[in-house]
């Protein structure tokens, strides 16, 4: 049988992740657990989402995944290094593909930073866009109410509208010329935020440059598998299945899904 | 003292894959052997292209490099795997980046591919390509001429212009969208490749794929440098240095490079 590629998210925005590799990889079987019941992960403290993320890697790991692409940016600041020095499979995050497509894009050097709060008190952009360029310009920004929009399915809504103009007025006056969306459930609102930011402002979302990642170390490893043997997508909510599927459905334009509920932690 | 990244190609054509490195990891360092006297690779078998990687692997081996790029297609062809395989340094091609840009580039999934006789008859590029996506197609052309060409510094003259016309030709019949310069060389030509294909082609230059390639897996093993200590590139040819110069100052935009002459193989 087909070994998976796992992901995990607090809840759906990890499958902005998992359409761009169903898109460059398109014979590979995908995993994809979200904690929906315990999101959002931004307000949390490190130590409770390092936990969490834990229980949400060990949950697919015990399903045989071949890869582990931890799709959320608070997750990935909080447990990516432990994670990945733990397991004997690759893991990857985020914030490190984010970084690398913000500063291709970005003519300036001036980069700019959504995200949870989590992932804003973490540093991690900063640092991981300092190890590739010293001279880049950060202008970091917690936008604590997206989340929420997004997982209620609210993300194309006249709220939504309205906070995202509200949330990110701050950033009008600075000098950015490219805009991290550093949360995986924000690709879902793009259409509001480059609307709003205008055309001067280049808004990356990291799923195609983390795809890639996927492809390359999926080959670095000898793992890359097109074969025909079918291929069985699994998803898994701590959540509910309904609105899970609704928002999957139309985001990954894939009408039939086998979702399933499952309880981690404390629930289990 | 930082430990630079490794290049080796036959001749000049593993700098496009430098330059783009350079934008993205710019205060990384490194060090570039080209293999100018012994250049053409392409017509070579593959056990003696397979040698003279290894003899140009040894020599930036030997010099502490932290990861290896075989910036040759020719070369990746016949020794990638084996060079990966017995090195403990992280050692990419330029293969898979150029299949994996090619994909993301192409809406019908019809992809040519330019490439030396060697790389042509290796198939790997029509492997690579089924490894990610096995509905793909394949037109594959060899350009004997192009090498020859770039190497002698008239990549921009009439000539060039016109042998380019001749041997594109075969591929104007063809339905691809998206056309793989299967040879580090040959980006050096991508204005007269784009100019006699036309809009409805995108042409690849691997270079920015492979230099993501080399920044995630720098990453995915903590080799990433942007520290301030002072970086020293070094370029090695075994052929004419005022040759390479020019050729080198024009493309990587570098006036001043430290470029020495060394001698592999029999000549050593």
């Amino acid at each position: 049988m087909k070994r998976a590629i796992g992901f995990i998210d607090s809840g759906v925005g990890g499958l902005t992740v998992v359409k761009e590799v169903l898109k460059q990889l398109p014979h590979e079987q995908i995993y994809y657990l979200g904690d929906t019941a315990r999101c959002p992960y931004g307000p949390r403290d490190r130590e409770e989402v390092h936990k969490f993320t834990w229980e949400m890697t060990n949950f697919l790991v015990e399903r045989n995944i071949k890869m582990l692409v931890i799709a959320c940016n608070t997750a990935t600041a909080a447990a990516l290094k432990d994670i990945r020095a733990k397991l004997d499979i690759p893991v990857i995050g985020v914030i490190q593909p984010g970084s690398r497509a913000a500063l291709k894009a970005s003519r300036n050097n001036k980069i700019g930073i959504l995200g949870t709060i989590g992932t804003v008190q973490s540093m991690a952009y900063p640092a991981a866009l300092k190890t590739l360029n010293r001279h880049v310009e950060v202008d970091s920004l917690a936008c604590p109410k997206f989340v929420s929009i997004v997982e209620s399915g609210e993300y194309k809504s006249a709220i939504a509208k309205k906070v995202v103009a509200e949330s990110l007025l701050p950033l009008k006056s600075t000098k950015i010329d490219t805009l991290i969306l550093g949360c995986t459930h924000y690709p879902l609102l793009k259409p509001l935020i480059e609307n709003f930011m205008g055309e001067g402002v280049a808004v990356i979302n990291s799923g195609e440059e983390t795809a890639s990642e996927v492809s390359a170390l999926l080959d670095y490893h000898n793992l890359l598998d097109a074969t025909e043997e079918s291929v069985q997508h699994r998803f898994f909510t701590t959540g509910s299945v309904p609105i899970f599927r609704s928002i999957a459905a139309d985001w990954l334009s894939m009408p039939e899904m086998e979702i399933e509920h499952i309880e981690l932690g404390e629930g289990k």
